[in-house]
């Protein structure tokens, strides 16, 4: 049993693991360790922000957003986009990103309308109804961040469910560091339903949102990506408000059966690794001669990437190039990853599905590139990462309702229930609850 | 316009409040105000216990036990329960306690089935195939307290919807100060199918939960309640680990047309604020009269409860009586209050919940005690606090599930979403991305 399989047959600088090393254990939980730890610092300065908006609202959004943005404005309502500014921003777009935009968000729509649950109820024979009733939130704040990172797919991603769910308000911010607008982005809220736009960002933005200002609305739950600061502004307020997952790096997980064209699958890997330097981009293979393909095409194609630095940085840091025995293992690695992202890039990839118990998203076939899920497919895009999709899901209309019980006893049902909860009660000392359930026990 | 009102009519130490005051606002939001904070030193004492299970595992969980439970055990095993002592707890119950335990088993869980989704997927006219795989939990980690507050009830209701959504394995722990084991608690964790107990609490038994130690099993979410070391350690694992929602004090909302017997609403109030100082309980009606009648109900019945000094103290710094003017303001005052648990001691309460839009449980009719709902009416009793009812919801099996996207694409499916995907990607300067899909598109 070696472990100087990461030499063999391949000079890239992509990490190649297989299940038969002594060392696979360790160097796959090195490989997937990761901790988004805001240091002290950070939590200082966000806190402090959290209190100055808190206490002085408006005043206060304006200041940190003058100087975190290079801004000089005056009066909030400079930081304010009007419904039209959306509109004209998206008709103004080229008919060729206008229509691909206009699809891209009917077909989520589309998706989003089948997760729609229904309120339900049902009798008992002695008259009693349960149930449970499902409501829209009120308002939703959505985060999008300003500057290069500005994803047009995610205000769709992140305002459609909202605006299927229901919501009555959908409230967005957006930093424009410099004045900068990003009109992609204003176009595809139009397209997506928001109310509100305000050009703001970073944790005064998040404290606008969850505290309400005499401009800002109060939110009932704040969504979407954003850096360090604004991650670390989301926990703070959570309980306040409700939040979304606080999203680790982007990763994919390909499992290819050694079928699928190599310079496909090295494009797939370079999709998620494009995104920054903590990306993660792993391919597992019980072929080996498939996996030298691959980091033969990775080597190849590399140098005509746009982003090749972030790309090679990404790949070197976090990707991975696994040979395992066999489906079985490569389920067991499925499963043990939990990924974000997961294709599985095999014939009859249906027969696999019983055995994904975790993943964001599963990519299915050859022709799955998990980019057209990205843009347009209809799922969401974002996505449990690190880890999280053991215990949580895409973002979805059900983020974005809540559930009330309801219980309507009858007579008769109350005095048999009165019966149970007195016994009970009384055997927790509450007798406040037991005489409470007394009184409604029939004579 | 007066704001006296709080001396009118009554001697009572609880608030008496008029939507007609001046100051009405104010003082409802006073009222309201809860903040959990846990402060520095508690919160360094937590992060050094987690610290400690998660580099030491076992024996940091045994020393912690040891001294916060006043134990001298010395291995993990004396702090394990086998399934045989929970069946064996439970065969030992008085009879009453037994059977009353039972049936409220089986109605939670006749409730929580209903709440089960079903996977779905739906094809396209290309053939491309569009759905979502729910999956439950492998693990899930239920917390009980242990002591004064150890309640069954809270026993059966985080473990039958794990239960009922299929989680693999559901581990309990439950601090035993001093040694001393609750029967009740667990006769109820062989009820609802737990599979493992240790008779471990505090930050030390979520550090255990979250990381997994030699003997704990690292588990995918934490549920249940517990004290301030407990929900801080939950907090801090939270991304780590899922989490249910950090619970308040416990509140109810009581709303009467004037026609529920006084006493029947004062002892549903002083259910509610026997559970500790800090529980709320209010009562809102537009009849003058019966806000009198029940103020006298309280004084008389105050000093036949067993637990009338935590009542007392409950009711007079959070407790009020509030008189509206109607129907429509009774609603405004629901849904700002978003309570945990809303009691609709009306006529014909069906014809209000299209109009109440947030509220954890809602209690219909005069017979519907909240306490019913507590023990053995069939819907959770774990229900968004102060406030939160705004974006959350209860507890049910749809925490203990998740869902994966699935998608496939069709060759067809694929060139066609290939081509919105590329404009999109390039638009946002995700060229790998862009060549990944522009891959799919046919030639």
């Amino acid at each position: 049993m070696s472990t100087m399989s990461s030499a063999v047959g391949s000079t890239t600088m992509i990490a190649r693991l297989s299940t038969l090393d002594a060392s696979f254990d360790d160097r796959l939980d090195t490989l997937l360790d990761w901790e988004g730890v805001s240091d002290a610092a950070v939590k200082a300065r966000v806190d402090e922000i959290l209190a100055d908006v808190k206490k002085r609202g408006d005043a206060a959004v304006i200041e940190a957003t003058n100087r975190f943005d290079r801004l000089s404005v005056e009066r909030m309502d400079e930081l304010r986009l009007k419904p039209e500014q959306l509109k004209h921003a998206f008709e103004n777009l080229p008919a060729a990103q206008r229509d691909a935009l206009a699809s891209a968000a009917e077909r989520i729509r589309l998706y989003h309308e089948r997760q729609k649950p229904t309120s339900w109820q049902y009798e008992e024979a002695d008259g009693t109804v349960l149930g449970q009733q499902v409501t829209a939130l009120d308002r939703a704040g959505i985060y999008v961040p300003g500057g290069k990172a500005a994803y047009p797919s995610s205000v769709l991603m992140n305002a459609i469910p909202a605006h299927v769910a229901g919501v009555r308000e959908i409230v967005m911010v957006v930093p424009t560091p410099d004045g900068v607008v990003n009109e992609l982005v204003l176009a595809a809220a139009h397209l997506a339903g928001v109310d509100d736009v305000f050009t703001i960002g970073g944790a005064q933005a998040i404290a606008a949102m969850a505290y309400g200002t005499d401009t800002v609305p109060r939110v009932d739950k704040i969504v979407g990506p954003g850096n360090i600061y604004v991650a670390t502004a989301k926990r703070a307020v959570f309980g306040q408000v409700g939040i979304d997952m606080i999203a680790g790096p982007s990763e994919i997980l390909v499992v290819s059966d050694g079928q699928t064209d190599p310079d496909w699958l090295a494009m797939d890997l370079f999709s998620q690794a494009e995104h920054d330097e903590d990306a993660q981009a792993i391919l597992v293979s019980w072929d080996r001669e498939h996996l030298d393909a691959v980091s033969a095409s990775i080597e190849r194609l590399l140098p005509t990437l746009d982003r090749e630095s972030i790309v090679r940085e990404s790949l070197s840091r976090r990707g991975a190039l696994v040979l395992c025995q066999g489906k079985t293992e490569a389920v067991d690695i499925i499963n043990r990853i939990a990924p974000e992202h997961l294709e599985l890039s095999v014939d009859a990839p249906d027969t696999w599905l019983a055995d994904v118990r975790h993943a964001g998203a599963i990519f299915m076939g050859r022709y799955t590139a998990e980019a057209l899920g990205d843009y347009c497919a209809g799922p969401n895009h974002v996505l449990p990462t690190s880890g999280t999709a053991r215990f949580s899901s895409p973002l979805g209309v059900y983020d974005f309702q809540k559930r009330s019980s309801i219980i309507h006893c009858s007579r008769e049902g109350a005095s048999a229930l009165g019966e149970i909860a007195s016994v009970l009660a009384r055997g927790e000392s509450l007798t406040a609850h037991a005489r409470s359930a007394e009184y409604r026990i029939k004579p």
